[in-house]
This record gives C-alpha cells, structure tokens and sequence, in this order.
C-alpha cells in the first residue's frame, strides 16, 4: 500500500532519501549536470543498490543505483526508487531514466524535487502512465540545496549569478590611490576562494583585469591550484595583455568583447554554465544589477574606514531612496573580524523597473 | 578567615556580588555618577542590608545598604560588605564611603571594579589602613559591564564618544538626491533610539541639523518621549533655525560653535557627560575620527545597493590601503534584515598617526 493512499510515510523512506542526499553531494557541485543521488529499497526497506551522478557523461543517478544493485545480484522487481531529482525523460548523453526504472521493474519512485528542465521533464508522467507509484516533495528543501545554482540556473534559463563585493564599513574597495591589498582580512578571502572552486565561470569587467592583474583561480589555503578552475572571463572591448596573470595557469581565459551583461550569460549559458560569479570591478557589478541579472550578492564587509577611493558599486541610476536596490537578507556570518552577508535579489523586480 | 588567607573564597560572597550587579543595574546608565550596588553579609553569609546608588546627589550604593541594615535593624559590626566598584574616598556631593563603612565597624571589603577616578580613588587602601581586610577583582568583567561609559569616560579623562553610522551595502546614506528614508529598517531604528536613551549627549553637525531638521530624541515604540532626554548638540558656526525641531520637546539644545572635536568633548565634560553618541553627518563623523576621539562604532548596514549619493564618511586624510582606519570588531548582529556592528577604536592609535 502507497503512502500516497494511507497518508502514512514508512520512516525507511525519509532515511533513504536522507541517504540518496549524501550520495548525491558527492557528485561535482560545477558543471552542467545537476547532483543527483539515488537509493533502491526492497518492500521491507532493505537497501538494494545505491547510486549517485559523477558529472556529465557519466551514468544518472537511478541507473548507477540500478547498476549497483545487479552487481549486489538484487532483484529489483517491485523495488521502491528514492531519488532526489526526478528521473529525465530525455535521451541525452544518457537515455531517459524513466525508462531504464520501467524495464527494471521498479514499483514505486520516491522524489524530492521535480525536476524543471522543460527538455527532461515528464519523467514522473511516463513513469506513472508505465504503472508505477510515483510521489514528489518528500525533504524537498534539502533536495533543493543540494541542487544549488543549478534549480534556479534551469528555471531562469541562463546562468545563477552570484556578485560578489568586498568592501570597507564604509563602501569602498580601495583607497585614494587606487591601493586594496587588502581591505577584507585572509579568512575572509580564502572564504571567497572557496567559491571560485564551486562556479563554472568567474566574471571581472576589464577595468579590473588591466588595474589588478588578477589571476582569478581557485586556491587552497597553501596557494595550490584546486582540481577544478572556472572558466577566466574578461567583460569590455579592450585587450587582455600578453604577460597577463589571466593568461596563466588556471581556467580557459573568455573574452566576451560587449558591455551587455545578457550577451555575457548568454555566451556562458552556450558553454553550459549554470554558475558565474561576477567579482567586479563596480562598473561591470553595476551593469549586471541594472540588466537584473544578479541573482545573490556575496558581501563581505571589512572593519576599516577609508573615508575616500573607489566605492564598490558603480551607477544604477538611482535618482531617489524609493529607487534603491532592496535585496533579502539570507544570512549573516561573523567571518574573523569581517562580516559575511548573503542578500537575494527578488527575481521578479529587475533594477530598470524601479 | 579572609579569602585572601585561605586562597578560598566563600561561594557566598560570589552569590552576593552578583547580587550587587543586579542591584547596580536599578540605577541610571546616564548622568555623572557610576551605576554602582552593594549588599552586607553577616559572617555566616545571611545579608545585612542592600543598596544602589540612584543618581547623583543620592546616596552611595555602600551608605543605602548601611541604612537599609539600620532600617531592618541589624547589627553590621564586623559584616562583610561586597561592593561593584572600590568605595570612594573623597567628600563629593556625599562624604567618603570608605568611612563610613570604618565608621559602622564593617570587617571585610569585596569589590569587582577598583575605582579609576584619580580623585575618588584611595577607598581600598583607606579602608586597609584602618585595618578592615580589602579583596577587589571578584566577577571583574561583570563590574566593567555594569559601569557600562562611564569606566571608559574616567580613564580617558573625557566623554566616550559612540559613533552611528546608518548605511547601505555600498556605504551611501542618502540617494542622489539626498532622500535617505529610510535605509535601514524599523527594527534598526529602535534599536538605535534604545541606545539615544542611555547616552548623555548626542552630537551632529550643522549639516546635518539643517538638512534633516532631525529632532534627536530618545522615544519608544510607539513614538513617545523616553523620560531621560539627551542633551542635543550642533556642532559648527551655522545657526539652528528657530522652527526647528530641535527646538522642540526633548533635551536642551547646546550649539558648539566650533570645528574641534577636542572642544566639543571639553564642553561636554564640563556638563559631566559621560556618553557622546555622534551621529554624524559624514564630515562631522570623519572630524571625530581624524581627532582619534572615536572610541566605538556602531554601523547598521542595511541590504540595500545605491550606486550614487552621499558616502558614510567624509575625508579622512587617508591616501593609501596601509593608512586605512582599522576597527576591532566586537559583535555582530543581525537586526531584522539589517546587520549591526560593534567595533572599536584602538585608543593608542588615533587616526592621525596612520
Ligand atoms: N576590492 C575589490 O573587491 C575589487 C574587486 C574588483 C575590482 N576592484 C577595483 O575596481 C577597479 C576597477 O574598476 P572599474 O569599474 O574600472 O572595473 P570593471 O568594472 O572591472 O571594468 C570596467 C570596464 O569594463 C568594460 N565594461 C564591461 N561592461 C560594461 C558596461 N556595461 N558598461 C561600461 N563598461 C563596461 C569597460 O571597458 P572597455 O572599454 O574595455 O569595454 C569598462 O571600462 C580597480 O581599481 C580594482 O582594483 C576591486
Ligand atoms: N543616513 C544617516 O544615517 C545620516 C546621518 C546623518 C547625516 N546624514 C546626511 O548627511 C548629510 C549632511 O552631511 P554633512 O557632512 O554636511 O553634515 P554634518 O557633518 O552634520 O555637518 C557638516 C557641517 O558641520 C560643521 N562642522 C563641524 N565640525 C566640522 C569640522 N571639523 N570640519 C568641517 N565642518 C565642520 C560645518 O558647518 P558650519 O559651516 O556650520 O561650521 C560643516 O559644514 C545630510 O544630507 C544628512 O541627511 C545621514
């Protein structure tokens, strides 16, 4: 009997959907492909095979789970699937999932989060029209984070943008001369670090490219080049020099030679980007917040004072306090002595219409 | 057997210390006087009497617990008396509590906090000379807490000087058009005119007087007048127009027609002021700051973005990042949607130094 007609949830499912969560987190958090974790359970709730995605080209989680099971030598007709994501129904570098679960003989799919990609959708639907039990929204919160940018990257249909800003109490990113190194303290900074080995694309406008000669790779605490690098994206018309930092080790170096922020997300969305992280400077930051192209700003603010120097944000067009940029604070960090805060802006209030 | 001998100090007496913050905390945080309280024991630990000091030109927390004892009859000879700051040894607008505790034939002293104040200071080593044992230093973090300004305001040998700061996430405190209601959030807001009624004086510039026609009183939730009103003081040569709201209900309005903040500080003094609360503008802030006459910051930043408008702070003669004006964080916390900082000022380093 289904939960879906007693109302009654066996616990071994919200266990095996916490288990098929950790699973899932293994996968790589960059590239194309979502983290999707998978655990087949027999009637009595024995787990029978497990499985998780391990990036592009490599097996979904549901046929990794079901791979594991048939080496395991499980019989699962009549298994119960518990999968975070709901299982494609698209041929793609892989075949549809659905179907891998209907000629296995699955009997029942637990879901955590449907999954909104309009050219996979429909799995549950085909699943269902095959007789199978089908049930959606079991720890969908949890199922959502750990999908990261990629759920809202799917349902806007471009790049998750994440702006990042490091600024003194007082808004500026350097002083009167121009010098920065550094207004934010090292904590904070190998915290921002941390990210640039979570994004597939980091973006600066080329103000700061030609002014700092960033490398803009990811880092450990040692210095040391972490496995995965973004990709270098320069913004604006003008050259990236030859003996550049940005034309070292690390990412492939982009240039995207336009002032048009929806041009650059485009571009990258091309590349199967779900993720950019725009670190500046305030002209480019600036551009991406008019377009409403920012998703999430990642503020770290310093205790310092500088009363003078660049400021960290470049012109919005903001004539009256009725026009500010209002984003929703999601949460606030202590981070050594900076503070860390993390503001959504609303999806649906573009900064042109204010 | 004193504590000092045996190295063991009665569980009792820590017991009745915090008894005697808690007595401190009745009286005022403003005004001239320390908050300060006191709580007689008899040798096996029962209390004898409390007392508080509730402002100035009433008694001293040490004489109202003698009275409170005489009052319930009991004998005090040979007591111990545990007090939250070293009795005072000078004839103020009270004679010195250090005889009169001699005089009531008290035993024993236990105090938190010893007094800073070079005139009253002397009560410990007054009481040791006529042979009364003397222990300080119990729960000396508490005592410090308890004195609150004040401690600071004597050591200094002026006023501690708070400094507000309201901002965006880009350090701006008004729009282009210099609209700044509101940035910051309701629950800011309260939180900051909490703070208006436990100060004694608050400080803006003419700028900012004539600009906002602020009113600087400390009122509740609901927009009344809190009972203590801080002394309302424009610093600069311009005048306060007759109209303004600063002549209106609330606390005197003290013009200072200066430029220095060493002269307004001095003013202050002479008033017996004990906590300044800047509150800007920008070129008021930067004025204290340069002076090194700011000795904690309190900055609300609010998750809002304005690209343009008026920065937090004015000037400060900073020309290079090693020059920046660098603050201790001391608390972080989140205030509705909004971020409150508490950091301090190193008073061994002001800003001209740098
Ligand atoms: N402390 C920090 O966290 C931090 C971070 C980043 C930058 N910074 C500082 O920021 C400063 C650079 O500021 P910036 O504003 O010049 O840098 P930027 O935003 O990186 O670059 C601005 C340039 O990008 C191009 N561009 C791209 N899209 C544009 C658009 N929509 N509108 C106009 N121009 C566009 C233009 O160059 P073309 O002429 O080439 O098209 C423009 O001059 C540097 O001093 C750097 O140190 C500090
Ligand atoms: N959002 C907020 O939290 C907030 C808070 C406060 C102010 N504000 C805004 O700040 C703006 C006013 O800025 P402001 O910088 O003009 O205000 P201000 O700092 O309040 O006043 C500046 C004036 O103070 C006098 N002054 C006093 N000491 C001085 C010194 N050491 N050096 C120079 N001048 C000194 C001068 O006037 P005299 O010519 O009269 O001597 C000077 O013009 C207003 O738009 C207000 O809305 C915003």
């Amino acid at each position: 009997m289904s939960s879906i007609e007693t109302g009654v949830r066996a616990p071994s499912e919200a266990d095996a959907m916490r288990r098929a969560l950790e699973l899932g987190r293994r996968g790589p958090a960059t590239g194309p492909n979502p983290r999707v974790g998978a655990v087949l359970l027999d009637p009595s709730g024995d787990v029978l095979g497990e499985g998780w995605h391990r990036g592009a080209g490599t097996a979904h989680a549901e046929v990794a789970a079901l791979t594991d099971a048939a080496e395991r030598g499980a019989d699962v007709r009549g298994a119960t699937a518990v999968v975070t994501l709901e299982p494609c129904n698209h041929t793609g570098r892989t075949g549809p999932c659905s179907e891998a679960l209907i000629a296995a003989g699955v009997g029942r799919v637990v879901v955590s989060v449907p999954d909104p990609n309009p050219v996979a959708a429909g799995g549950a639907e085909r699943l269902r029209a095959a007789g199978v039990d089908v049930e959606t929204g079991l720890l969908a919160d949890e199922g959502r984070a750990l999908l990261g940018a990629w759920l809202p990257s799917v349902e806007r249909g471009r790049p998750f943008v994440t702006l990042k800003l490091a600024t003194s109490l007082d808004g500026r990113i350097a002083a009167a001369d121009g010098s920065s190194r550094w207004i934010t303290s090292d904590v904070s900074r190998r915290h921002a670090h941390d990210l640039r080995s979570e994004v597939d694309a980091i973006v600066v406008g080329t103000g700061t490219a030609l002014v700092d000669d960033p490398s803009l790779t990811a880092r450990n605490a040692a210095g040391e080049l972490h496995g995965h690098q973004p990709l270098r994206v320069v913004v604006g018309h003008r050259d990236v020099p030859d003996g550049a930092r940005l034309r070292g080790p690390g990412g492939e170096l982009v240039q995207a030679r336009t002032h048009d922020p929806a041009e650059v997300l485009a571009l990258l969305a091309e590349r199967e980007v779900r993720h950019v992280l725009v670190e500046g400077g305030p002209t480019l930051a600036a551009a991406f917040l008019r377009a409403g192209l920012v998703d999430e700003v990642h503020a770290y603010v310093a205790p310092v004072l500088l009363g003078s120097g660049p400021s960290a944000m470049g012109d919005l067009g903001v004539a009256t306090i009725g026009g500010a940029v209002r984003l929703t604070t999601r949460s606030v960090l202590p981070l050594g002595p900076d503070v860390f805060v993390v503001a959504t802006v609303d999806p649906h209030s573009p900064t042109e219409e204010h």
